[in-house]
């Protein structure tokens, strides 16, 4: 690891250029009705960990092994938080978990009504292909553009994040068992992580066996990553988390806690967390280090 | 057009075809929820015109210059039929014009509850894509199918179809003028209309500055067709229509008779398809009978 940065200085750094080409992602040339502007930059500005696009960013320089041509990977990153921010806009609404708050923020349609809420999730759900396929222009390869693009359409939609999130609105306290839960966060939080690992190491120059790893290193990730969220929201810090602890059970969500406890649940974060490391192994790539660095923090956040 | 079949021959036939692609268009590997895949196909086995796909198809055929080579084409096809919907779903949402029924059949969301509605608008929203970037598989060219990914995604997005129903939703009966009524829909209308003959266009091979004026033949079509639509609401037969008439004022919306009065509402109707068939034949595309008589059709038909 030596002449790279500190983790933390790493998460800093990237999460800094990803919050600049999000600004910028809307060209001003475009006549985009001003309170629909506002509604969509009020969510994406939001701020939040931006895991997603930081693994797109760390998985590009992995299997590339080093830093140069950055420009196409932060489009891609873009998408993906686009992706992830619409989907949060979206289940806050009245219909859905009907939340009123946010990272500390009253939610979307709590300040710009549901009707510009659900037309912000959507803006911000088609822009996200826009700024997908416009990698493209930034030197990468139309065709590998075009996988990325097929991906982020599967990955996030009706058999993927979209499908996970509809499984989950039907599930409920007392009828959902394991292989349910599992199926609902394998895509509604595995999924996009998948994307991300796996739309970072097509632009780096991945072959077909290394994407099949990444995929289940993403998998695990993903996993491990919504048990960690679980077992935060049991015993976690209410001032770093920025909501209240507990908020799951009582709005009658299923949690791994709640369906196997909190020591099994420790193990499976453990043994997912080990299952993601191993796979990414697998794959080779050149530079592997901060991906194996960002899930050992992901395993071990505080928030 | 010797040799070419009736238009309501070409229609029922195309219609046919672009119902068959739908059918297949979720592929059965792909594990779908079985209720947010029943509320996606509900919604999209509603029928309707299916006027934005035949576009695409007429519009390959008139760059063509022939009929071969149909399979990109109904893939970009049920990606437009696929945005159409989900902006259906979510326009009728009680949030936004609060429908209970459309094409005389109760509201996806009437059936399937808000939730399952959201999500199905989404699921067909972010497929859309899928099914335009997969047409690189039926043999267009990749960057070809790149810039059709970017133009669905500019032409339905913030700055396109979703600007236009924000638009929309901001207007009211008494405060919304004529530029702004053009405004709402150039976007809410126009757009897909123009994405669906530009993309026709660009898969049958179409110059740069023949794609200029297919653009202004799309915006003027949808002008056009909007205010037959506005007519028709008021003065149309409620039993070719499936829905009563008057309904646009009642509900509070502004149309072109509401804001200039229906022989001025005529007049333009003419002008804007005149406009819109002197830009198709500047464009000297091989064949552009069939557009023409679309046209034609679009301007005088009652349902």
């Amino acid at each position: 690891m030596s002449g790279q940065p500190m983790l933390a200085t790493y998460l800093a750094e990237n999460a800094a250029l990803i919050e600049a080409e999000l600004k910028r992602s809307l060209p001003e040339v475009w006549a985009v009705p001003p309170r629909l502007r506002e509604s969509m930059d009020y969510s994406l500005s939001a701020g939040g960990k931006r895991l997603r696009p930081v693994l797109v960013l760390a998985a590009a320089e992995a299997a590339r092994g080093g830093e140069s041509d950055r420009e196409a990977a932060l489009r891609v990153a873009c998408a993906v938080e686009m992706i992830h921010t619409y989907s949060l806009i979206h289940d806050d609404l009245p219909a859905m978990d009907n939340d009123d708050f946010r990272r500390g923020k009253p939610t979307n349609h709590r300040v710009f009504g549901e009707a510009m809420a659900i037309l912000a999730g959507d803006g911000l759900l088609t822009h996200a292909f826009h700024m997908a396929a416009s990698a493209r222009r930034y030197g990468a390869d139309a065709g590998v553009v075009l996988d990325i693009v097929e991906d982020l359409s599967r990955l996030s939609g009706p058999a993927g994040m979209v499908g996970g999130q509809a499984a989950d609105m039907q599930g409920e306290q007392g009828a959902t068992a394991l292989p349910e839960l599992q199926y609902i966060h394998e895509h509604k939080t595995s999924d996009l992580i998948i994307f991300s690992v796996t739309a970072g190491v097509r632009l780096g120059g991945a072959r077909a066996e290394q994407l099949a790893r990444l995929e289940q290193f993403g998998r695990k990730l993903g996993l491990a990553f919504q048990i960690q969220d679980d077992i935060l929201d049991l015993i976690g810090d209410e001032s770093k988390l920025g909501k209240k602890t507990n908020s799951d059970t009582a709005a009658g969500k299923v949690t791994y806690p709640y369906l196997v406890g909190m020591e099994e649940s420790r193990r499976l974060l453990a043994q997912f967390t080990d299952d993601a490391k191993q796979a990414l192994l697998e794959a080779r790539l050149p530079k592997p280090e901060r991906l194996v660095e960002l899930a050992d923090y992901l395993m071990n956040r505080d928030r």
